[in-house]
């Protein structure tokens, strides 16, 4: 049994709580949030106790964190789980600074434990079976990668400004997955970002439409579009194209229901946004994280992944500025 | 917490602890069947007791039973059940024979207890979407109804001496999903049967591929297609024409992922049986059940339900013999 | 070049008409209608020659005749033109009366001349394909049919008078596919008709909403739907299960644009009737029949294929008022 | 009657002659190409003579050209037949070179002859149905254009030596698509090329896998993906979002037959080249020249069109070198 501590209790933090409350190997002891109301809802769904992040942390019973916090908390969090030997398993992005990025993974491997970064859509089932066929060559090698990754809706602008900005906080998770598919680092990245939904982005200085093109050092690319709002709901694909064929992952809608009437075909919009979209990949990760705790072994994403994805972020802004091919280095 | 006894600890009482283990509401307290190492298995798993029956109803604190063991004992722990005031959840079929269901359902009955039938179709998402559009008259009024209906492999031949026919244990799912979309009772019904796939059902005077057609009074019309093989896994469609259009619910695969190449374009295989593509039903019937008992309200699919199919199933061996329309009467 | 005669200048007969003008190898030389209008409209698009019949049969340089003239005429012209030794494209039904059609049939064979019966779904690309893929045994021996045919829209009061029945007119196409993907004769069949799409079929003792059933020797099955209103369009579909699959042919739209928006995904309804659905397939028949005609070799669809369909439309008409599984004879 | 001499008798002119000899309204009175068996060809199949390009020129009974013979002719037989007041249509590109393209230009319009450029694409039935609704605003306004261009094989190393280029020859099809989809004027373009396909495109200083980023002045964006191969066949596919939904237009398949088997789903693999797939666009975009011939009329896709997807071309070659975002000038 592992007993872990949850820090964070917003939406990402419910969506652990509930797959940590359910994990038959699993037993969740705390929840640490600032907002105590937040806590102790989480608390009372799952039988966890309210916590204070040191009482937690210094707890030796503790085998594990889960870090879903606010942004501007995971390195902190992180160091001082490591410091005392914990498990960790952390929400992406680690930090929005790469220096205090770097910094806290040095203090993980200093430390030996285990770190794996909340990069959840590699444990999507369709995306996961998508790679290792890839993996098998079922295409052949690897050309051109096509990432669709559109939310339903805009942020608040309070959400906003906490952030850090949608290349970090959104296209971070779509650089990890162009990384994970094209099988190669890219070594170039083009960004071009718009202010056509929300006036919101803008005022921050941040884009709300975005594309990008990724090249690695053989000459693979990757694209990847990026809206803040899908009037159909969270749009989320991913085309390969190999040597030898094309592999697709597309959308899931709630039901296989299709009408047919005077005027069209109809069937389900997707799922609405990531809580249902990927509702399975948050229970696989976890399942994983779990495992490699038993067993002592390495996540398949763990801090390097991180840290890559983030420079990438960091590529992408200054591209969106100065409109060229951005060379990446790690 | 609804305390609840499992009788059965087959393939699909093994489906039902599962969810009953993880349900929040209930507690699996006894495991009760008759091969100790089964019984054994699923009490290991879910923390349950094993017990011999009369321990178990004779247990006050025991709320409810779920009957899922071998079909000849249904409707003898459903009436024992009944008679110690406890709520019913009882696979399909009650009884092989009609006057013993009778029975059965009028002991039920009498003790006021409430009886939920194991037609987990119904709770299927996208079943029940397809029904709610239909009763939303989004394709006016029904005028035909099409299942299709097979298993992917055909069942041993010890499995089928055991049982009561195709009729009476998978057509009864597609009899009951008629009756529940045609709005109307089915008041004839036409049936035809032939040995194609393997000839154990021909040796015990079955089928293993039949067609049916039912038709009610105002002269809607059903179509249901069986079969105990198809390679490409279980294939559970429904297909319904209004006045004003067709809705139509799907397989589903284990996963989006398309791949083209040089000789295809090719999408994984529906899911493999009902264990898979019914995931959701088993655990939806039973929250359904387990709110029923909190609310004392009655459940949607009851024992008429399970009787009226029964009737249907009569009436379908009755047709395949005569090559006539058969009248029904419930 | 074959010198061509049209008979019937309606909607089916303009369908043939511009295949017939359009074809490399073929001169469409007379078109004989009683309503002189509607055959001057053909001659002045085709530049045909407008004609009686007996000036149309009398031209020796005619070398073939269409026969797509109201049902009550196709017998005696193809007879006369079997007389005078010309090869018959004919219209299905050849007639209404199974004696009249012996009679016709009798005076083909004698007269030895090639004759096509317009059985055109045939000829449809997907539907060809389809059982290519079934003779070259992709799915096995096949053990279940089942084919989907609902027309748009009710016919006229007055086109209902003028015709044969539903079964005669529409269900005609289905039987003979039936036959046709079966590889077996049906020597069984079963029919059941409802009223519930516009009184008047009712008022001629006729059905708008049929099923059938129907079984080979061997034990294979056909299921037919069939409805005269869609409000989604033309409906036509073939479903084939075998021991190692199924195999499936789907209705066409108009354009490949799909929609999401904030309701639902969509996309084209089915093309809205024969003439669009199956443009590709009258073409191909009419190519079949030059070719035939050419080489004096036998047409895939004949004399004998539109005699067995009009028989299983007998056996239909006597299953639908005796609730029976009537038996065929050919 | 239009009477027409089409130029070039290769693959592309090949099409257009089936069509112009297949039009109502047009007779192909010339066929000129420098290889005289292809022009002789094409003369039987369609009863047109075979001449030389002066001849054909200075017949005044000619009313219009179709150019669709070498590209480094095109420019000199649009100016020719302008001069002699000579409807044109002229396969793309105009020139590879800029400069000769805005002479030509200058030409027809000071003769004031109607002028049509072969961006077939705009007619085909799904991308012309997706533009129509794009405008009917069904997606509200137009926030990113995606595009994917795939050839199912590469060129021969002599065609392209003799050919302008990939992005001159192949993209310049997508770069039109892009101008017509936004509906503003991309104002910056970035383009990136790789050789993983074949060396030969390298040895030219070509690239064989690409992909481009354009954005227009209020910050639209569109991507472009291309490859000179796809095992699957001919990819050729629309994706536009805009503030209130997304329109696709997806591929065609020659049927719609569907196989489901022990492995996997499958379907058709897209038709294999523009042959096949644009087959309705060549016939639409032929109709479309002769109406504004017949009405005096300017065609919908014209010279600035040919000369605005160079003048893309031209930067994209800069772009790809340069690995900037290069601004366009008209």
């Amino acid at each position: 049994m592992l007993d872990v501590c949850l820090f964070g209790a917003g939406l990402i933090g419910s969506v652990h709580a509930v797959n940590l409350a359910r994990h038959p190997r699993v037993r969740l002891r705390y929840v640490v949030d600032p907002r105590p109301e937040a806590a102790a809802r989480i608390a009372a769904q799952t039988g966890a106790t309210v916590a204070d992040a040191a009482t937690a942390l210094d707890d030796p019973a503790v085998g594990a964190v889960m870090i879903a916090s606010a942004t501007r908390s995971h390195a902190d969090l992180a160091a001082a789980a490591a410091a005392r030997g914990k498990a960790i398993f952390c929400e992406k992005p680690i930090d929005l600074d790469l220096a205090r990025t770097d910094a806290c993974l040095a203090a993980v491997r200093a430390a030996g434990v285990i770190f794996q970064i909340g990069f959840n859509r590699r444990f999507d089932p369709s995306f996961r079976a998508l790679k290792h066929r890839l993996d098998a060559r079922e295409i052949g090698s690897v050309e051109q990668v096509i990432i669709t990754s559109r939310d339903p809706e805009p942020e608040t602008e309070e959400a906003l400004a906490a952030g850090g900005g949608v290349f970090r906080e959104m296209t971070i998770h779509d650089f990890d997955m162009a990384r994970h598919l094209l099988g190669e680092e890219p070594v170039a990245l083009f960004a071009t970002g718009s202010s056509l939904v929300s006036p919101a982005y803008a005022r921050l200085g941040d884009y709300d439409t975005a594309m990008f093109v990724l090249r690695t050092a053989s000459g693979r690319q990757c694209h990847i579009n990026n809206s803040v709002r899908a009037s159909y709901g969270y749009d989320q694909r991913i085309e390969v194209h190999g040597s030898d064929g094309m592999l697709r992952a597309g959308n899931r809608a709630p039901t296989s229901v299709e009408h047919s009437g005077v005027r069209a075909v109809s069937t389900d919009k997707p799922l609405h946004f990531f809580v249902e979209r990927y509702a399975e990949s948050y229970a696989a990760e976890l399942d994983h994280f779990v495992a490699c705790v038993e067993q002592g072994r390495e996540p398949e994403v763990g801090a390097e992944d991180g840290r890559k994805a983030m420079i990438l972020c960091e590529a992408a802004l200054v591209s969106a500025a100065s409109g060229r091919f951005e060379p990446v280095r790690y």
